[in-house]
């Protein structure tokens, strides 16, 4: 009887092990591939054929470890979550390391930041990189965007946590599912706008007279607000048609993709409109575009056309934490720099691959301060807080506002220990700002055309946490922090 | 019957307007003393007498048209709040506009930093002044810290904002009284112990070598944790031992008035010593002075005394929201600055005149995100909150994030906008802080040996706005922006 129980209980940590088992196994693939890739093409494929080698392998050896569960339980999701996010970069980073000419902790940072779609680089010489490499760098940004909508639209809604339990409930309208069918059906729907709308940038970014190439890389990593670019001046080169529709397809990589999907394959378009959180989004959009126009209108040598594209591009570019530069704005003065400061802050939309605090949390947030405000006049009064006609629960409240004070509190400490080690309180706000939003540039020397490879170490180190913990909405990472977590775990 | 119930209806604004009348006639009184004090002295008693006039005539004018009331609404309460935290200061601001050769703009911000005992200054010629205008600037840090203790000790608590309803309940021991014999019982026993500090401080200053006048000067504004100082140098030309007394007294100035007094007057060293707030209180202060110390021991050219008396002078002056410097901390280099950046956002006790967020605030918050965390493995699971062995109810959980929420919005807005004005990144931050913690000093420009002068007129203006809001905990001034405020008043 004994016996019996101990070969039927659950082992602890099996399921995560299948999960990243079967993680290394794709990557692995797709290293060879690479592989095949470079060779084809007269690059080395040293990085790629090791890097493939080594996932294949290890990605075996934790499936003869593992077992698959159709219903993990909930310390087991965190986990996989925390370690997906945290390992499968691991692996990435080996051909930037064998093939890019960057230590490994360079080429960690750069696929942390590939695969958590930050889009902050430590590339100085865009020549180190041959064209495979830089194909790989914006291939694991689309992997990468991929993966966070599918975990945003699935998987932290149906754990309930940072107020994700109630943000989708209409949008999908399968809340009462269980996990896997609802993933599979939500995952398709995505994918599907998703490799739509990234052929479609491929088509109109080429049209517009980028180079092929380089169209196809900006269109890997504009979908998932990622903002790498084989092109060191990022879309500064790029002819105005180009940077108009950057914004247009950036502004999309910001919007939920279920909506999306509803209006493209479903021709609905009043859910979208209709949507609280998109008008926001594009309410925000609109005002700080304007303001920003009318600003480097009058203040910088900006004829009216540019003014507004640059105004646009940027605005959009830093809200939905893409990260891409139609000019150098570190160069800007500094009240024009301090409004993207601000959007650093708000972020995109919910159901899209964008990073930062998100459009809804902000909406959530607002209505709860009215509300107080309420509270202080009336004390005795209960009073339900509606958003786009549906009560929010008390718990969702709770959760938005521990959410954000955690988002606050994690871009703090970074920033402090970035001004420790960094020496500039410029650099540090921002680097830290960017980095648990995603976002990818910051101001002064780490501006969209400088570079992160000046930087400690240590401070390389802090960032990696940073785009890690603010990717996957730091919930799971800070769990991994709690003792009772892995007391349940086991 | 009509003309019954119409004759017997509360006036709206008739209380407020008798609190206003009795504070503006208070002043004017002191006022006209300090013309008499000017006239002794063979200085000019104008700007004292005119502004004495002026304010005995306004509050004559106001008691004509008020009535008292015993037990105000709370739209009233709040209003009387908000108003004499800004209106006092138009008048105290007189003397410093007519006698101390400052425009009306600049004598406000003056006032307005004195009342809210924030301490920041535009005087940048120290020779404008003469002695009487100094020890009225030291006077209404005084005054305006003491009105701040009783708000914060008697009044905010009854009204149940921004966590304060659970803060001092044992403490005091009289929760359940009304809200006229707490406010005599409690103002008395704080008036008690400030009283017996501020002699203390007097008499430990001139030992140490101080000059009486500014012995005197420096205590009145040590204890309400203001930080205005007659020398243009602060501290810093002080003697060692000064410098250590002024730690001392500034270190007691951020301390919970209601735990001294119970120590000093009833001898009852365990409530003070059992304090969760005083332990935490005291912990910031030996981690954070201890970890400065090091770091400017081995990067300052200081000495081992030295860096020990600057990094805790500084480290207690920016938690405890007072503002003095024994060092010009503005030319450190970033890694010291950054840790009194942190500082800034802590604060000093709840039941003292520091300002900033407080202690006992961050104490409910970090126990509210570890629950939050706890919640994300059982989100069923009932999980009461418990801080020094009472549980803290949801109400004061939901109050106190979102006062932290709406404190970081102000400040981030009040940076926001002196960005645009000045265009300085760490002007506009550390001056927003400071301004909304009322702490004085900023960095940069706005460093403790620089001045407030420079800047553009409406930053002041903003300043203001922060200084005030910050002081008198953000609440009463944003009810004010609520229509449902104004129809409950009338
Ligand atoms: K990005
Ligand atoms: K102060």
């Amino acid at each position: 009887m004994k016996s019996w129980r101990a070969s039927s209980r659950r082992r602890p940590g099996a399921a995560t092990l299948f999960l990243l088992g079967t993680a290394y196994q794709g990557v692995g693939l797709a290293l060879l591939g690479f592989a095949l890739l470079a060779w084809a093409l007269g690059e080395s494929p040293r990085g790629f054929a090791l890097g493939g080698a080594l996932g294949l392998f290890l990605g075996g050896l934790a499936h003869r470890a593992a077992r698959p569960q159709a219903e993990p339980p909930r310390t087991e999701v965190f986990l996989s979550v925390a370690l997906l996010w945290l390992l499968v970069p691991t692996l990435g980073a080996v051909p930037f390391w064998l093939s890019g000419g960057m230590n490994y902790l360079d080429a960690l940072f750069e696929a942390v930041s590939g695969f958590t779609t930050t889009g902050a680089t430590v590339l100085k010489d865009f020549g180190q990189f041959g064209p495979t490499l830089f194909l790989w760098r914006a291939l694991i940004q689309w992997v990468g965007g991929m993966g966070i909508v599918v975990l945003f639209l699935v998987v932290l809604p149906h754990l309930a946590v940072a107020g994700r339990g109630a943000f989708f409930a209409e949008s999908t309208g399968i809340e009462k599912e269980k996990i896997t069918p609802r993933l599979r059906h939500t995952a398709q729907a995505v994918f599907r706008v998703y490799v739509l709308l990234t052929l479609l940038a491929v088509l109109a970014y080429a049209l517009a007279g980028m180079p092929l190439f380089e169209a196809v890389a900006n269109a890997l990593t504009t979908l998932p607000a990622g903002g790498f670019s084989p092109n060191p001046m990022s879309f500064a080169t790029y002819t105005p048609l180009a940077q108009w529709l950057g914004t247009l397809f950036m502004f999309l990589a910001g919007v939920n993709f279920l909506l999306q999907y509803r209006l493209i394959f479903g021709r609905e378009v009043r859910p979208l409109l209709l949507d609280g959180e998109f008008r926001a989004y594009a309410g925000v959009v609109l005002a700080s575009g304007l303001s920003l126009f009318l600003y480097l209108y009058t203040h910088h040598a900006y004829g009216l056309e540019e003014s507004l594209r640059h105004a646009f591009f940027q605005v959009v570019s830093i809200l939905t934490t893409t990260g891409f530069a139609s000019v150098d704005f570190a160069q800007w003065v500094v009240p024009a720099q301090a409004l993207l400061v601000v959007l650093m802050f708000i972020g995109g939309s919910a159901g899209s691959g964008a990073g930062g605090i998100k459009v809804v949390r902000w909406l959530v947030l607002f209505g709860l301060l009215r509300r107080e405000l309420a509270r202080a006049l009336h004390p005795q009064a209960v009073l339900p807080l509606r958003l786009g006609g549906r009560v929010v629960g008390e718990e969702v409240l709770r959760q938005v506002s521990v959410f954000v004070l955690l988002y606050t509190l994690s871009f703090a400490l970074g920033a402090l220990a970035l001004a420790l080690l960094e020496r500039d309180f410029v650099v540090a706000f921002t680097a830290s700002a960017q980095a648990i939003g995603n976002i990818g540039p910051g101001l002064g020397a780490v501006g969209p055309m400088g570079s992160y490879a000046e930087l400690h170490p240590l401070s390389k180190l802090v960032l990696i946490f940073q785009m890690w913990a603010g990717r996957i909405e730091l919930i799971p990472v800070f769990l991994l922090l709690v003792p009772e977590f892995w007391r349940r775990l086991k």
